[in-house]
């Protein structure tokens, strides 16, 4: 005996979901089913208009409804500056939490030879395509600070460079309110390296 | 600055489902947007077509696609045994794991009136339907071993028990493969005062 066809390709279908196993698709679907009918119906047309509607920004890669974000067909941001991120939610942490003014580049990964992930694949040839324009001053590096998201910034550092464009790298040490007691080595240790005169 | 229209959409009605706050709905937005815009498709699709085709079993309020589940609609399943379950999910278990043959009544929840669930949501009124027609002979209760499943077992058994039919209530006590030592002390002291001559 197995679920009806209905419910089988819902719990199914659920399983696309990051993190998102049998038995969590399972108890999801018994509750859309139970008690969300109607977020249920809200959720297929939601999923259904973003798969069709979501698209990349042309001049960035943020997703966006139209041909160029929010942030790029705003003439009042600074296109001269250019700060280049990992991922969207990149974009938003920096947008809510700091006054930075300039735009973006979204690479939608960081270099990882290894999952077949190389220059293409973060669109590094719209980047260049921004920066030999000319209209670039200074790129911003923001990616993680991951082997591989440093890999990546000495990546974009030397494309930067190629194109006379100024490079800055995000500050790496000792976060607010952290207490060093509790701050992990590299941590620290960076913070030392990277110390500033006071 | 904020996502765009389609996007947060899509993060907003991915919270309905359960466990899934905004920052893990942010993860699967984009993982949907940049990695399984097939899978998203199938996805609406799925879900659309449960809400819309997955009803609640005529008899035993089992999910289903059609009037009456696969269960209560097999000529060789036993209609004089009942097993009274809590969720959709205990019928799968049974049936998986045990060679039960009978029939199943779905409560899709247990008593809890602080929760304002009382017997005519757990659809008691048709389980009382079942058992008035007299072919019930014996109602296996297993809901579950928490203090809302016992109060849920009691009210059914005193259901059963005005219909005359037989009452049991499935073993429980050390899980096989459990070593004493590790069992926790309710199920400890439910084994041995639930003892049987051996």
């Amino acid at each position: 005996m197995a679920f009806s066809p209905a419910l089988t390709r819902l719990i199914d279908a659920l399983r696309v979901l990051p993190g998102v196993g049998s038995k969590s698709a399972q108890r999801m679907a018994f509750h859309l089913l139970q008690r969300e009918r109607e977020g249920g119906r809200y959720l297929a047309q939601a999923v259904e208009q973003a798969m069709a509607s979501v698209q990349h920004c042309k001049a960035c890669r943020m997703f966006t409804d139209s041909e160029l974000c929010d942030i790029c067909s705003n003439e009042r941001r600074d296109a001269t500056l250019v700060c280049v991120v990992e991922s969207p939610a990149d974009v938003m942490a920096i947008e809510q939490n700091t006054d930075f003014t300039g735009r973006y580049f979204v690479l939608l990964g960081r270099l990882s030879p290894i999952d077949g992930v190389g220059p293409s694949e973060l669109g590094l040839d719209i980047l260049r395509s921004r920066l030999a324009d000319g209209s670039v001053e200074e790129v911003i590096l923001a990616t993680g600070a991951t082997v591989e998201g440093e890999a990546t910034a000495q990546y974009v550092a030397d494309l930067a460079r190629q194109h006379d464009a100024g490079i800055s790298r995000i500050a790496h040490g000792v976060p607010i309110g952290g207490e060093l007691e509790y701050v992990d080595s590299g941590t620290l240790s960076q913070a030392f390296s990277g110390r500033r005169p006071f």
